[in-house]
């Protein structure tokens, strides 16, 4: 690869479009002729109007949604989503359905609850130690939300068909695959997405927000609601552009970048979701035809942005992990509450970058 | 100026030290060797945690202060704080003193009232139309903390002399003003301040928090605060080097290099304050000796970081900035809630910058 850089499987922050970069860093001493850099300029200034307005409106035409969908952009990562959502969502007297898919669900649950909210675990995959996600659930009708993790990045797990929920909103965390492929936009009540897996830098968090779940949650801010603190009220962003403070310009300007390379160069979310189907492909039927790697998250399950993969041995594992790293493969450790191996393999990986990692795992276990 | 840029004086987001733009431009597709943009690496790598701790490092031996001061890495800006102070530190019962000295003083204060604490405005400089910081102020003894905004931006006021509290800690918002000159560090049992005018680009706030306020706050999550969201903990940051989700990577390294610049170019904080005093200095004295410029503040409560001034008309103020601009001096406008000019003449302004300035002025008020 150019530059020296290395094919970069880090789970998160992680590998982003070269030509990305690139434009960054070619334009980082002077925007636009502006004689600034892009971390210079007032976030009160049309120059950066184009960028947040333009990142909103590719967004929208991305997932071909209108004005009816707010695109919000909230620092704090999804952590502070995983608070803000029952804070602004669940009254005294409402509940949520959660699903539990893993690590990231599970802190998702555990904020709701710490907050006191009424939180129903409608499914769960724990007994499997969430190698799979859960099917056919029946959700409560009454429930505000169903909330969900699209992707679960640790163990590897993705849902490819979203749930029927009664017509109840889907609330997903998207972290981890935001934009790697076409949604039916109809489902969701809101979806949310730290940037530093498939859209940029890390500290901002993209919030799609419906206009029900807005209203819903303006009309707890008259009620039991009037002590939120206006940064957690997602009201306080819609009304202004997401500038009621300022914001994160650096991550945001990136954001743009990214879904540009996607709308032109990638052709679209459809044309993505090919190319990241292409992808895992190549990838798991190498490991399914090894008899030296094994895929850990059950076939139908199975995460096409994380690839998670075990070893005979963790000394091997150890060994692999290292020698890949030598040979200019990084990112390859699997999460450290887990062990093992992950690829993770977003929107930027090319497939230059998994030949190269099916080509490493080959000769390593050939020479074992 | 070199690579065409301008001279900025935005008020924030706004100039960085070119020397610290040309490293990130340098090393943006290869971070130190890694082959990775810094935008691209683990947050939970080596190479990360060198980042982080050397900006703790460089922040203790600037303010000269030991670990009885964290130093923390929080998303959401001054903003945010305005809400966390008063969640962490105030039980039920408790009050704090706080001195509104403009336009980011009042929000703080409003903040603190939306949930209901007890808030006494000690002070305030409203009745003069912020033109002023108020001296000889009688404090509450009681008082958990005495909240100050050490620079108004808006106003161009600052202050110079920190007010004796009786031992109660102050906590200031220093936003605009962080690492302009050495602090008493001694009177504060907080700092915060948004990275976007002194330090890096918007997206991250810096928290200097003094363990005894720590502790204040971890007795209030024992008892009565125990449904608060991880997310406004500070002990959540304290206790994870703020690292417990992914934090602005990016925004920290810049705010390293702005202090390594500060440290190892500038000479430290001493130095610093000289350089700003110096610039200061030359750009009052014009205005003060001049019969079309009138400098806004109070002479013993001007800042020196952001000079606010006028001309004899609304319309002479039109032109100046709209030819200001056309000659390379961006960003004079005044805040659009108070008119006017206002030159922002933070850390990384050149003595270049002040007499480029000072010779636009003159040639502008000598055709008029």
């Amino acid at each position: 690869m150019t530059e020296n850089r290395i094919f970069n499987f880090n789970a998160g922050p992680s590998a982003l479009p070269l030509t990305v970069l690139k434009e960054i860093q070619a334009s980082f001493l002077n925007f636009k002729g502006s004689g600034m850099s892009i971390t210079e300029i007032s976030h009160r200034s049309g120059l950066f109007d184009e960028v947040i307005n333009d990142t909103v409106a590719r967004t929208r035409r991305l997932f071909n949604i209108d004005e009816k969908y707010h695109v919000l952009f909230i620092q704090g990562g999804a952590s502070l989503q995983f608070a803000m959502i029952p804070m602004n969502f669940l009254g005294k007297d409402a509940a949520a359905d959660y699903v539990n898919t893993g690590t990231w669900s599970t802190k998702a649950i555990k904020e709701a609850k710490l907050l006191e909210k009424k939180v129903n675990v409608a499914a769960s995959s724990e007994d499997k130690n969430f190698c799979y996600i859960p099917q056919n659930i029946e959700f409560n009708k009454d429930a505000k939300y169903v909330h969900i993790t699209s992707n679960n990045t640790i163990k590897g797990t993705q849902w490819h068909k979203f749930p029927d929920t009664n017509g109840v909103p889907i609330v997903s965390d998207m972290s981890s695959d935001i934009f790697s492929r076409p949604l039916e936009m109809d489902k969701f009540g809101m979806i949310y997405a730290g940037a530093q897996k498939n859209m940029g830098p890390a500290g901002v968090c993209m919030v799609i927000l419906r206009d029900d779940m807005l209203k819903l949650s303006e009309e707890l801010l008259q009620s039991e609601n009037k002590t939120l603190p206006n940064m957690l009220r997602y009201n306080t962003y819609s009304s202004q552009n997401s500038m009621y403070n300022t914001p994160n310009c650096f991550g945001i300007y990136t954001i743009q970048l990214v879904i540009k390379w996607i709308e032109e160069d990638m052709g679209g979310l459809a044309k993505m979701e090919s190319h990241n189907q292409e992808k895992g492909k190549m990838l798991y039927d190498f490991i399914d035809n090894s008899n030296f790697y094994r895929a850990t998250a059950d076939r139908d399950s199975r995460s096409l942005m994380n690839v998670t993969f075990r070893l005979p041995s963790e000394e091997l594992e150890k060994e692999f992990i290292s020698q890949a790293t030598k040979s200019g493969l990084g990112g390859l450790k699997g999460h450290r509450s887990v062990g093992g191996c992950r690829a993770s393999i977003y929107n930027a990986t090319t497939m230059e970058g998994i030949a190269a990692l099916i080509n490493f795992m080959k000769s390593f276990a050939t020479g074992k």
